[in-house]
């Protein structure tokens, strides 16, 4: 299994860790609680190309991002997608939503600029996630 | 089981047929090929508050939606996402997009103006998408 980050992803994110499928990173835009998950497999660009195994492995860590952060975050609604229009490695994308955040309601692609994270600000934000996801990472 | 279709979602589609969980309906905007399913279930915004059988359909039907389409279409990438933040009721897009398409590489949510289709152009879609769903359908 040669999986490999893409670039941009890599450029994009800060590592949270690796699930039993999916490597979970947080996206560096702190106007919004953003966790991407990348399944480690190499040349998938829709769910529906991995194994049967996978997908059912990628919905469980999807569902328990999901859950994890609506309930930490005490979200308004949360948001998850697989696009993959820029980059096409399969990515699944979950944002914690508030009511008035930077681009409620719409979606937060393509909108306004992204803010990054001040560095103390981006470790402290990765740890919280490690705690929340705690059993969910590879030791 | 007290399942309602939300108004503005009712307003916006048009039904293709209801699979064992989820309504199939056809969004009214021909710029893109674009299902949206909703499981046929009362109260839930978000996809984690099913039933673990209920998420493990939701799934099955979903990925079936993504990989037909995409194939039918001959799509460059499948978009899927549950966004909600307007209709919070769940419903799950799926859009097949292509290079060069009205919004492409941008997301379709909150870019320009849905283009209706014409009524006989309509019938056509949604018979189209009934014989490509054929075996999931409840007769």
């Amino acid at each position: 299994m040669a999986f490999k980050l893409h670039p941009r992803l890599a450029a994009d994110t800060t590592l949270i860790g690796d699930f039993r499928l999916c490597r979970a990173l947080l996206l560096n835009d702190s106007r919004y609680p953003w966790v991407v998950l990348v399944p480690r497999v190499e040349a998938v660009t829709e769910p529906f190309q991995l194994s049967e195994t996978d997908q059912q492995r990628l919905m469980t860590e999807s569902h328990a991002v999901l859950e994890r952060m609506s309930n930490h975050y005490g979200a308004d609604k949360m948001n998850v997608a697989a696009l993959g229009n820029v980059v096409s490695q399969l990515h699944v994308h979950h944002l914690a939503r508030f009511e008035g955040d930077a681009t409620w309601p719409g979606p937060v692609w393509g909108q306004g600029a992204s803010v990054s994270y001040a560095a103390e600000a981006l470790a402290e934000e990765v740890e919280t996630l490690r705690v929340l996801f705690l059993d969910l990472l590879q030791v």
